[in-house]
């Protein structure tokens, strides 16, 4: 069987059952930790906790070099991996990044990947401590990012109950329609199209966010980079329980509403890469915590419910289920 | 200018700037740390130090696909790595692994490879706690390993100091040896072949003896990846020393002696991936660590010399100064 036929996810559960079977899934007797499955791992017995992320980007996979931004391509690649510390309610401690360069890259480019890079290290207090540079024959750029928690609270992908709300920080759609904006040079008014394109470009990590949804008791969280749909069937699978939510209740971003109108609801529930937020929680919890995020807002989009597990229903204004046009993204298939 | 022009260690530099000028290596207050130029990084106020290296193996750079031994190519992926925790005088923590596959790649393969991985992992003890899988045009193999310091002590390529005896762990020469046996199908004895080439393929990092040598008072070491000039050059680089080895105390693998002779000597100067430890210290340093180290040989070689800072000499029986065959080995050149 070929990877492409297996699916990443297939691949993923077969890897953690070798690791776990071999006994390399065991913790030292002093230590407690979470792996394979959620946004980061977490290890160590003592407090804080110790978070780790990698997350490999790979040209004509993931980006291509046609027309790319050298800066703002070195943000995003050290920001997703942040956001996954943030998904757990975790600060970033440092970063490792690996680069594989074809020879013919140019210096200067690479200068600017950097460049934008240590621009988002500094942004959030998370020096560069090393990595590892090799010859490749296109450019890969694999950065590891260390976490911490705070006093040992954190979310996970399983932590979501039946009852609780779920919740998801900012707007969603800007990096799908930012996306559109750049690929097929849409008409659209200059300065939505400068917000949306920067929001695909720049995806600000919702680390203070995460801590104060973690400090306000949620237990349960994902960040949004497969889409919101698909981000949330993994805490659905995780967690075994059923989500419910309602689509005049997805906080659209408004500048993709105005640009594309009835299609970014779609890219808010599909289009990924927006690095919003999503938690569940009991009321309460969501409502303590909406208290402490300032001006980022923090929606109900509806509830954890018993249910089929694993599933998402979607339902419009009149309860009624109905089906978003497409899915995440999986690596080796294709969009479903 | 272009990055096969400038060359790995051009390029190091220039990154290591950028992210020192932009702020981005600055260390939290509570935190002391170490990165990049070191075998890991090294971060953390509180005690033990956390540590972190990884190092990324590309198809067709650093292996071919030709022949592969997945197992091997697993186990060896995560033990170089590992390596570099022992170079520090630490001890795994875990580790992270990302992967990037060509989709028509055989499961079977990658399973095989999942194998080899857990097994080393499990061999010292470090869970697999995470990764990342996605495709790419060849295989890459991305592995992350954290590690931490036995109480706050830890050996670096900057600790030698003039006066300090240079010591190596075990043998070198058997990886070099062991990849000629296995590219030209040497003739030589099955038994002795079979040793090489398991050298070559299943190199065992020297994590007990790197925790016994910073125990005794080591502070300045290195793994032998690159070989043991080129690691002794880095080693005196970072210290700003000179380093003077005699050629008849290097302690050749016996099996490289018996297949290849006088040939074998440049192996084991030149080869590189014997991932023993090349460690200064005090003689009376090296000595305690010794009586420590069981069954694994800790030869004296040489010694830490006031002289040009950063230069290696090599010497003959005799005293006289000589050419090793060849250096050892930079991405984006060529081999020196």
């Amino acid at each position: 069987m070929k990877v492409r036929d297996l699916g990443e996810f297939g691949l993923i559960a077969m890897l953690d059952q070798i690791i776990r079977q071999s006994g390399a899934a065991y913790l030292k007797d002093d230590s407690h930790g979470i792996g394979i499955g959620e946004d980061a791992a977490a290890w160590g017995s003592r407090q804080p906790m110790q978070l780790g992320t990698t997350d490999m980007l790979v040209e004509n996979v993931h980006f291509t070099l046609e027309g790319v931004n050298w800066r703002d391509l070195g943000w995003k690649s050290l920001a997703v991996n942040i956001s996954d510390i943030a998904a757990m309610g975790g600060t970033p401690t440092c970063a490792m990044v690996s680069l594989g360069l074809p020879p013919d890259t140019e210096v200067g480019d690479i200068a600017e990947l950097y460049r934008g890079m240590a621009e988002v290290a500094r942004e959030f207090d998370m020096p560069v401590v090393g990595g590892d540079l090799t010859e490749a024959p296109v450019l890969i750029i694999s950065p590891s990012v260390i976490g911490q928690t705070d006093q040992g609270k954190l979310m996970t992908r399983s932590g979501a109950r039946s009852g609780d709300k779920i919740a998801v920080t900012g707007y969603l759609g800007a990096s799908a329609a930012g996306l559109r904006v750049i690929r097929h040079k849409v008409d659209v008014d200059h300065e939505i199209s400068s917000q949306l394109k920067l929001a695909h470009a720049k995806p600000h990590p919702r680390i203070k966010e995460g801590l104060k949804l973690v400090e306000a008791g949620a237990r349960a969280a994902i960040d949004i980079s497969d889409g919101l749909i698909a981000d949330l069937s993994h805490i659905c699978q995780a967690s075994a329980v059923h989500a419910r939510i309602n689509s005049t209740d997805i906080p659209v971003y408004p500048a993709a509403l105005a640009a594309f109108g009835n299609e970014a609801l779609d890219m808010a529930l599909c289009g990924g890469e927006d690095y919003e937020l999503l938690v569940t929680a009991p009321k309460e919890v969501i409502e303590a915590a909406r208290a402490h995020l300032g001006s980022v807002s923090l929606t109900v989009i509806g509830e954890v419910e018993k249910g089929l597990p694993g599933k998402v229903t979607l339902v419009d204004e009149t309860g009624k289920e109905i089906e978003p046009e497409k899915g995440g993204w999986e690596h080796f298939g294709s969009r479903y």
